[in-house]
């Protein structure tokens, strides 16, 4: 099946296999300063790829894309960090291109089917995937399901306020999860702090626009006071939102993946909080929280091509 | 079908029909001073029941209890408010006595089915039943499915943080919702508050011991400075918590019921916060936050009774 992880600033494109092994992808630019533009980089990318793809024909397509969709309809119906100023026919629009079905869904959807499929789904039926790169977000299976919610915008954990009266959201309320923990969020947080911090050791990477949240989570570790008190607070946020999930939903496992969780620490750290908080029931039955075991630069391409499989098995169960 | 609702004070037993009618139903005291004592108030309740029920004989019986249920193998494994020391055999135990399948589960998941199938399920697919009783507690759909975690445990809204570093709440951490908005949790917090404000309208119904949510609701309007303090609070508090679930859960209805929500106060506050401040696309699919529409006397009884009609589907549809 032919894959299509749609980000806010690049494009992947692959085969992937019935057991989620990618066979071949490539990148391609996200030309992101109009919606024409968006359209245009994603059908370059794909007719590039299908021209020089010479393996059998897929049968079908699927594409995950950052922000609203439709599945059903095949409609991309917002971004946050696209010009997606119209609702787009996406799935319409690919076919012309590709001439099979195309399905559509959110990334952190997809990439949650991928983890049902290919990953801790193999084992577990309740899981939360936690997505934390620039921005948070996390899709939950319950019994085997993905909840997608009423109009597929389940799980925006970004968007749990956990400290009423604190950071401005975009979303509007104050003291959301996202601009405490999410990449975007810690830099943001780093930017504000110098001012106060000038002798912090993040000056200099934040200088040369090379930081990153894994040196930041160093920077608190080496003693540094600025780093200490945004991964203080991110840590105590995260843990109370996983807190919230835990006892809200009683998964058997949350998994996560995205840059800023991808040398480990702060769900580490995260971890210890949600065993000794969690209700007992509710914790006694989590039985850990893992780093997902696909790999991250390949989890929103098997996510896109799961939708693809998902497509292609119910047709031929009817 | 038969019905238990099992709550910490009372038993409630009746005959449900397919409609959800109660046909007859009676109640009994909990004698709650020990577990053998507690069994032995379901035993008495069960077989009076049906000693005075002439009608055709019922081919299962659902029993709601408070606390966590294992359904699969009729387990109780705890309760809160009642002094279950071991875990208790339940289905067995009542099998004993009425010779027919008995299945158990969760109250509030209970009566979440009831929902399901008597009252919001019947049009929507995607809703979150929240009950306000003496505790705080909710059942979530997706998808036309109780959302019933990995250990059958999920729901424990109440022990969502909104408030950190607020009231310490029996599980141990602080700023839990139940002690802030549950029924237990205000009147906890009126007799605290009390000493503050000696001259509070609260004082002498409270003295008394007739004081109910509504009546501090409508102290709170008339302008009593403790009940506007408490309430403020409760509002505050519950709001944060349902943008949180919408959020993250995407519902098309929250439903609710409970002796705190009874009178429509708390819950029309609620509802116009969340209204306007959860996020965009959650906030349009949410179609409304409305009072349940089965009786909050029955509630439990439907739920509990509706246990044995999913069983008897199923068994039919093998």
């Amino acid at each position: 099946m032919v894959g299509m992880d749609v980000g806010a600033t690049k494009i992947l494109v692959g085969i992937v296999t019935k057991d989620g092994e990618v066979i071949e992808s490539r990148r391609y630019m996200m030309e992101r300063s109009s919606q024409s533009q968006v359209l245009n980089s994603l059908e370059t990318a794909l007719t590039h790829f299908m021209n020089a793809w010479h393996g059998p024909a897929p049968l079908a397509m699927g594409v995950g894309v950052v922000g609203h969709t439709k599945p059903a309809s095949g409609l991309w119906v917002r971004a946050m960090n696209l010009p997606i100023q119209s609702i787009v026919p996406l799935s319409r629009f690919l076919r012309k291109s590709i001439d099979r079905p195309v399905l559509i869904d959110n990334d952190v959807h997809a990439a949650t089917l991928a983890e049902l499929r290919w990953g801790v789904g193999k084992e577990i039926r309740d899981f939360i995937y936690l997505n934390i790169g620039t921005g948070l977000a996390a899709g939950m299976v319950c019994n085997g399901k993905l909840v997608r919610g009423t109009a597929n915008y389940a799980g925006e954990v970004g968007h749990m306020v956990v400290d009423p009266g604190g950071i401005l959201c975009t979303c509007g309320q104050r003291g959301c999860l996202e601009p405490i923990c999410s990449g975007d969020g810690i830099m943001a947080q780093v930017r504000a702090g110098l001012r106060d911090y000038p002798d912090s050791t993040l000056f200099q990477p934040n200088q040369e626009g090379v930081l990153s949240a894994s040196q930041v989570f160093q920077a608190a570790e080496a003693g540094d006071r600025l780093a200490s008190r945004i991964t203080g607070k991110a840590v105590w946020a995260l843990s109370t939102a996983m807190i919230n999930l835990v006892n809200i939903l009683n998964p058997a496992a949350i998994v996560y993946g995205g840059g800023v969780v991808k040398d480990g620490w702060l769900m580490g750290k995260v971890s210890e909080f949600v065993s000794a908080n969690a209700l007992v029931t509710a914790r006694r039955a989590l039985k850990g929280i893992w780093p997902s075991r696909l790999d991250p630069e390949q989890v929103g391409l098997l996510g896109a091509a799961s939708l693809a499989w998902r497509y292609l098995e119910k047709k031929e169960a009817v």
